[in-house]
């Protein structure tokens, strides 16, 4: 995968400033590490040596190297799989929320192996939350769609879809493994008009932290996008809990 | 501050299913501080009981009561304070990088009280990495500005902000406490053409950490923003870093 133009290395700014005595040793021994990541050296999902050898490597104790460790995993550019150590992040999926581009293309398209997994679909009636969203009636029926999205073989993101009935009748037979918004516009003509997303970092709680195989309380970012027809008809809500260190997003604007 | 349409509670429809007895107590004692959040029966700002006294008051243990704490902390729906408690999360600001508004405006339209204070002010030369981001010649000279955003007394960003000085020459002189486009329109007639804002969670590190107030590793929004104007010159970079519970990034598409 390229390195993004679009992004920028948060916490690279301040490196320079903190390799000084003063610095607890953890933090210095952050730097190395992601000096290597920077450099090629350690690559996207390329596993690191286990604590132990890291801390007799650099001299240190176990807990610092976890210390620097942990610190990383916050930072995005390590990950943990479970029981199995921790490994590199590839660079970060860029999105851009005022396109009309689906997952599976804007992963291929920056190198990525994208994945979806249909884990249940159902009719629904519609709850209170939903109708004040969507403007469907409380109680009325409503199609819901779980899927979790992979990217290179690791779970980023699950996702819960809920979609208009009157616009794709009988939506439910159909296999999601695949794109929703081509299958839609392939089959039932429905053609979006209007979206509005909105995001924000948060943890993740129960059940998407078990979907996504992390501890609960583990950073993440929610996503939710309502989508509407050119009649201003509601058309699907959909809500992602994606890891955090998965996904950059990205927004072009003209003032 | 008014309950946002575009922001819907990422843990809430999960809680329904997690009251039982295989919930960990940490968990439904979260469920029911948030229950008194989303009532207004604890309000933004205000500070919850101790953790000896939530302890005795659900019976259970200090270490439980601080686990539901954390939990809610990541969320966004609590904050430390240094030393004087856990206090509720007000609303999350919206703000939508597509529009051409000042934070000053955005958050006082919401409700909030914004507040920007100048830790610095200086000329620099430009750096390699700004360089390749800007388009000026590496070593030529930028004036860099760097400064503190409050919103209702809390601090919730910092931001380091390089101005090209070939559009703004002179700028060191004014005052920055203020919006800074606005200066920039009203002193010098620049005026914006194209921005393209990049956004990611993130770890906050030193030193944005201290500048903040928080521990370092303390989970944070990393936002930023290159500025052109309608010939392609480049008028700013600027780096953001919020807290992560206080920004809800809010896009409104046609398709």
């Amino acid at each position: 995968m390229s390195t993004s133009q679009g992004q920028r290395d948060a916490a690279s700014a301040s490196a320079d400033d903190t390799e000084n005595s003063r610095t607890p040793f953890y933090l210095q021994l952050r730097d190395r590490i992601a000096a290597q990541i920077a450099t090629g050296q350690l690559s996207a999902h390329s596993r690191l040596p286990s604590e132990r050898t890291l801390s007799e490597q650099y001299q240190t104790t176990r807990v610092t190297a976890r210390l620097a460790l942990g610190q990383l995993e916050a930072e995005g550019k390590l990950y943990r799989s479970n029981r199995r150590g921790w490994f590199v992040s590839p660079e970060r999926i860029i999105y851009d929320p005022s396109l009309d581009v689906s997952f599976t293309d804007y992963v291929t398209k920056q190198g990525g192996v994208p994945r979806t997994e249909t884990l249940q679909s159902t009719s629904l009636t519609v709850p209170a939350w939903l109708a004040q969203k969507s403007g469907l009636e409380e109680g009325s029926e409503i199609y819901h769609i779980q899927r979790r999205r992979y990217i290179d073989g690791r779970a980023i993101l699950t996702e819960n879809i809920y979609v208009n009935p009157a616009v794709c009748p009988g939506l439910l037979r159909f296999d999601f493994n695949q794109s929703l918004w081509k299958l839609m516009r392939h089959e039932y003509s429905v053609s979006l008009s209007d979206k509005h997303v909105t995001m924000y970092p948060t943890a993740l709680t129960e059940p998407q932290a078990g979907i996504l195989g992390v501890t609960p309380g583990t950073a993440g970012l929610y996503v939710n996008r309502i989508s509407r027809n050119s009649e201003g008809v509601f058309i699907e809500f959909d809500e992602e809990f994606w890891l955090h260190d998965a996904l950059c997003i990205s927004v072009h604007a003209k003032g």
